[in-house]
């Protein structure tokens, strides 16, 4: 047996999400098929991050074992043939049969890009949150940033969420306006060693109540030390998120052969 | 009754092209139905250049008239809230009862995007010409450039177009290779009196025969001198072009209410 850890960008705009289900297509199900008619016996994938229905990657990471002997370029080529347009393999590598892409990884980012304008273009549609009326995008930075830091972030996870630690380390949250006077795009990045269902999206929600003007900067740390989902703004729709990047220690893909 | 001139983006790759058509959606349908519904009555809409189908849309021009009273930005917004999320109407302005968006166009700028690399981007599956192995851009640069000028296109039109003059200006024709080292994506863009069915498509075709190595540089003037549709290389697909801009004369403008 040889362990991959593969490299993903995909659409997740007709996907059920990352996770297999009952019905429906999930991305998981498209490379498990796709591994199995491979190596001609049942593969089970791990990924890194299980996003949701309707949300992107341009790095999600996954892993698994192959039994037929075969090295990393050709199990990638061999994906993107097998694979629908919508989900591409980027970059695939050989790793020890300890590496496990949930488990192991350590740090995660997220991107989350709103429209702020009356008429959206049509070439985002998928890909971004069309938010009506003027965004104050210097309050968002603000609240943003403030959230950074080793915090229960329970507020902040989806309604019913597993009866886990709701402990997580956010190493930055930032705003980043667009470049251009009146630019449209309002991006969002955050990077941390894990994080609870929906909470991106949630964290989203709540910025634009303060780019609103609904609610004033102090709210976002408000709302975090009371760590009631009730407190904070709605979950923001999924299309405007993407899954940038896994981040791994050196030490757990050293040692492939 | 007032004239109108809009102003409209689309993501053609779920429509049947611009013009309506016995069966499919169209894009002039679906402004059609929703000007209908608006004015009451039935609505003929005159789009300025005929995309085929899977061809998007960045600064298409249209023109209608309109019997109620109503003003320009009210028939942006209304046309808005009726069309689907995929064309949208980027600017609205009233024009002369003798504006005529097709034959009142003096210009138009039509982009191509190629994406020359192993692996596509799935965000860009539906705006690119997805080509593998490595283009010469330079090379294509130099070809596109020759055939600026006044010349007789009769090479680059459809097979079986109608029997009209094929004679266009091309006033400029250019490659533009991505910004970074080996970005992966080749633009090219050119600006016309107007353009034959198919003629951007089956130049860019042409271009990528260059820049394969397949033809060398001198071939493009060859082919066009010749006038023989046979001899041009292959149709681009449609999902890599873009209609970005319409150009009109300021006085056909003047004089709206």
């Amino acid at each position: 047996m040889s362990a991959f850890k593969i490299t993903l960008a995909y659409d997740g705009t007709d996907f059920v999400g990352w996770q297999r289900q009952a019905s429906g297509v999930s991305v998981q199900g498209v490379i498990e098929a796709a591994l199995t008619d491979l190596d001609q016996r049942e593969v089970a994938v791990v990924g890194a991050g299980r996003t949701d229905a309707g949300v992107h990657a341009r790095g999600q990471v996954a892993s698994f074992s192959l039994a037929r002997s075969i090295d990393a370029s050709a199990v990638m080529g061999a994906l993107n043939a097998r694979l629908p347009e919508s989900v591409r393999v980027l970059a695939a590598e050989v790793v020890p049969e300890t590496f496990h892409a949930r488990y192991g990884a350590r740090r995660k980012t997220y991107r989350y890009r709103i429209w702020n304008a009356d008429v959206l273009d049509p070439f985002e549609r998928r890909y971004v949150w069309h938010v009506i009326g003027e965004l104050d995008a210097a309050a968002m930075a603000t609240a943003a940033a403030s959230i950074e830091g080793r915090h229960d972030f329970a507020a902040f996870r989806s309604a019913g969420g597993a009866p886990q630690s709701t402990v997580r380390e956010v190493f930055t949250s930032r705003v980043i306006a667009g470049p251009l006077v009146r630019d449209p795009l309002i991006t969002y990045e955050i990077t941390g060693d894990g994080f609870l269902r929906h909470m991106v999206r949630t964290i989203v929600g709540s910025l634009v109540e303060i780019g609103r003007g609904h609610q004033p900067v102090g709210w976002m740390l408000d709302v975090l030390s009371r760590r009631d989902r009730k407190l904070a703004g709605p979950t923001a729709p999924p299309g405007g998120l993407v899954l940038l990047s896994v981040e791994y220690d050196d030490r757990l893909l050293a040692g492939g052969r």
